[in-house]
């Protein structure tokens, strides 16, 4: 942020304004712990803040300090579109294309005259928002907030319970601190966290260490059926709605799966291939210079980052595999 | 370190030195990190130093800048016993019983005459060393080691060759940065790491993603397999020398399936029971106020911290199971 904008951004906020935080659909551990994070902070400094989610999150997240308060949009629409009709801010938090709340929330949020904020670090933002805290190389968008926060009123207005939930979105975005995107930067951000009383050793048992014996037997069956491309240093993962059906799938059960694909020997391009209603979903990751961001924009209409992305095809699994394969050899020439 | 000790050892390592160090057997990568770091730091001061360990380490260390230095004392006795009648001074890295070399090694390191330096942080250290560097809280030996060497050298004499080998230490033996030994100091030395040029994406690959295709199926068949004493919080898994055949079972690669099971909802305390050439390895880890150093102590002739520690049974694989569930109705009265 530049100091023009540090300046301007406290001005906006230096008296009570009614507020709406606002993120993606099916939000993660960072959606959720950035979100959770500014909207303790605002209402610690005075503001009327509402935060809100397209739709539910992972049951491993409801710990989280102020889960409690989060406004679901599909169970409540009626009282989003009041808060929003009555909200002077809007913040967009870790996403930056108002389509990545769902069609409903899209309409409504593109309609809203009230002045939006971004605080986001995925690639190719749009741009309907006044103020961006942009950082494509920011390791996560709680360490974003961070930064805003800490801009606007020191460290010392981030206290445990916002520590816990900065930790949590920093924590799941750097899978555990070990992506590129990782820096000293974050890493001293980290550590004053934990100075601050916050236990990540703990977060990380009740993100991680929730599983049911179901998700644990479903992850077994699934690296039992890893597929090799070896020419194309690729392997993927698939599973059909029946298999999943099999171990009682539950949202966020194969979480974590496609890494695993990656960590085989000489992968450098890993897929997960979930069958869902009416599509198939694909989850890819990569290392090195293989941008699944611009391989899912190219084939699997998605993106995300260099190294992370997701896609959805509009076909039955069977398709979906064999035009996945067509896509890796195409994309490797 | 107490600044009577810095003195002494500044002191004692301001002429060269003739050094060996040693390390446990079946060394981890913060045996070899710890080990590795120390030798290059030592080397960087002008003494003739020599890294040994007691046995070989798995395949997915050997990209260890130094490793190719490496004594093996199992393959390369004769040399090991010529370097440690000619040593000054022997330092023990992540170690602090002799016993822990194995009993060959143990009755020539008993016997030598050499000055002895501890460097480690388990629990119950003997009394065999002249100086001891030792803190049970210390996330782990390489983070004592950047200790020591900080206080003998200032950080400048960390290189990013040496920092490769620290990082690969903390961040094997925090579960990447997530255990409760993993302090604010922690991370900012490894921020410290990341700014000397050490990339912490690329030592986690190294280290973390070499799995073969018979790992990560073996792993699968493992996690399918998991039996649950739910009134005891308690959960394991075992493997026999026949399942393990199946997979063409290497050193290294059960490791972190402990952690796997640990990882269900609801168990505290978590075992990996595998069959071995006429005994049976205990790998024990908990959460909480279960110490499964204290419990593999009663129990499993072995020890290691309070929430990972390791054992041994002489028995076959369905007596020691029997015996593992009647140890964990005992243990948890």
């Amino acid at each position: 942020m530049s100091d023009k904008t540090i300046k301007s951004l406290k001005s906006l906020l230096s008296s009570p304004k009614r507020i709406l935080l606002t993120t993606h659909k099916s939000p993660d551990g960072d959606a959720i712990g950035s979100s959770l994070a500014l909207y303790l902070y605002l209402k610690s400094m005075g503001h009327d803040v509402t935060v809100s989610v397209p739709d539910d999150m992972p049951g491993f997240l409801k710990w989280m300090p102020g889960s409690d308060d989060i406004l679901i949009f599909a169970k409540h629409k009626k009282s989003f579109e009041e808060k929003l009709n009555n909200a002077e801010i809007v913040f967009a938090l870790d996403y930056n294309h108002f389509k990545r709340t769902g069609n409903e929330m899209e309409k409504l949020l593109t309609s809203s005259n009230a002045l939006k904020i971004m605080i986001d670090h995925h690639q190719s933002p749009d741009d309907f928002m006044k103020y961006r805290v942009w950082d494509v190389m920011a390791s996560s968008t709680a360490q974003l907030v961070w930064d805003f926060i800490v801009a606007l009123s020191g460290k010392k207005a981030v206290d445990k319970i916002i520590g816990e939930c900065l930790y949590t979105g920093i924590m799941t975005d750097t899978g555990s601190f070990r992506f590129t995107t990782c820096t000293a930067h974050t890493l001293r951000i980290t550590a004053d966290l934990l100075e601050l009383g916050v236990r990540g050793d703990l977060i990380h048992q009740r993100v991680y260490d929730q599983n049911s014996l179901n998700r644990i037997h479903l992850m077994g069956y699934a690296l039992e059926k890893i597929v090799l491309m070896p020419e194309y240093y690729t392997a993927y993962i698939s599973l059909s709605k029946e298999e999943l059906k099999k171990f009682n799938y539950q949202p966020g059960d194969t979480e974590g799966l496609v890494n695993k694909v990656l960590s085989v020997k000489g992968v450098n391009v890993a897929a997960l291939i979930t069958e869902k209603e009416n599509q198939v979903r694909m989850s890819l990751r990569s290392v090195g210079d293989f941008s699944v961001n611009q391989f899912s924009r190219t084939y699997f209409n998605g993106g995300g980052h260099e190294h992370a992305a997701g896609g959805i095809l509009e076909m039955n699994l069977d398709e979906a595999l064999m035009y996945f394969e067509e896509a890796v050899k195409k994309g490797y020439k």
